[in-house]
């Protein structure tokens, strides 16, 4: 029997090269995705394709409210910045301790499954300057989250957060999921799509992923609305 | 100008206390709630007194569904354990990564409003053996925070995660709250509360309340509807 593992799904390119390798990895995977007042729903849309399309055992969707609090691009009324990618600081489109909450409740759903492994698909190279997307920070977390649970208490294995992007760049993750069967067309990673879901190819997640199959030599199967 | 703080307020006896203190210790207390599938909405009216009581700036109630995933007797269809406080093991009554869930959304709160300090009443001596209320478990999520956010990356001063309840007695807890004038007649700490918010009595949190009010000679105010 494949042992449980969840995986934090957003519908993007990372997040499902994350769940192919879970699965590669041999384990029944847990889908869990975030309805948190973020402009585009139609990311919710692609996590259930890839989620189907990886065979999860089951994909849950969590509505939580991260517009209660507000204080990003993605979450409340300012403007999606397209210019190019400024790494110089961090950008608006930065959701204060978003991983934390998605983590959180990755945790809880871990130990209700009595599962002791939860996938996420950050990664600290090719990433727009996320102070939550840190070797660092997930090293910290993980510390937090083996006291956290009943077996912090109780004994048994301690949780495992995997991060298996973490030091890849985006062409090497492109690579990786094309090699591990990945439909990227069913993917979206764009910060401000149409509401036909294509991707407007000028915000920092798009010129990334551009650049990244660009990288790689591998025709890029986005539908970019914003490019002609 | 105070310095601003959230404060975690469930609406029980510990969190009334603790935004006592934040107040007596100069802080501007931003309060927040959680609904999040208790049998006992009832805790969510007892915070709005508490917090109007307290002086709070606001009180920010967000909605997260934990009956998502269940794994709990006040999350899921169990029944509360009435028989006695029984350490040996941790309780039905536990919630699965409540407080790091909690803890999470106070975390991104706090980015938003530029406050570096979160309080939360846990407190690991009259508690029921629940992982997430130890040190060490808040230790390390002090750790994990101040890698979580801007200030981890830009500097600033660090999240600093107050509990200043951690190693009291619920009697010294008692005796503190009434010194700073908070009127526990409002608070409600009983796991299966009648409709009309009267408290079971019998319950582990109303078995601990009881006993502290007993061992600090102080009167309780409580209304336990299931005590004749």
């Amino acid at each position: 029997m494949s042992a449980d593992a969840v995986v934090l799904l957003s519908g993007g390119l990372d997040s499902a090269t994350v769940a192919a390798i879970a699965r590669r990895d041999g384990f029944a995977v847990h889908a869990v995705s975030f309805r948190y007042g973020q402009r585009h729903a139609v990311e919710l849309d692609a996590a259930a394709k890839v989620a189907s399309a990886v065979g999860a055992v089951e994909h849950r969707i969590v509505d939580i409210d991260l517009r209660a609090f507000g204080g990003s691009a993605l979450t409340a009324d300012i403007d999606v910045p397209k210019a190019g990618v400024d790494t110089s600081s961090i950008p608006v489109t930065y959701v204060p301790a978003r991983n934390t909450i998605f983590l959180s409740f990755a945790l809880a759903f871990a130990e209700v499954l009595g599962s002791d492994d939860i996938f996420i698909g950050v990664n600290a190279l090719d990433y727009s300057g996320y102070p939550d997307c840190r070797p660092e920070y997930l090293a910290a977390y993980q510390a937090m989250a083996r006291l956290a649970t009943k077996a912090g208490v109780e004994g048994g294995r301690p949780v495992q957060i995997h991060a298996p992007l973490i030091d890849r760049r985006k062409s090497e993750i492109v690579r990786l999921g094309v090699d591990l069967g990945v439909d990227y067309a069913i993917t979206i990673s764009c910060y401000d799509p149409s509401d036909d879901g294509g991707a407007c190819g000028e915000c920092d997640s798009c010129r990334l992923r551009r650049q990244g199959f660009a990288d790689a030599g591998i025709s890029d199967p986005t539908h970019y609305a914003g490019i002609r």
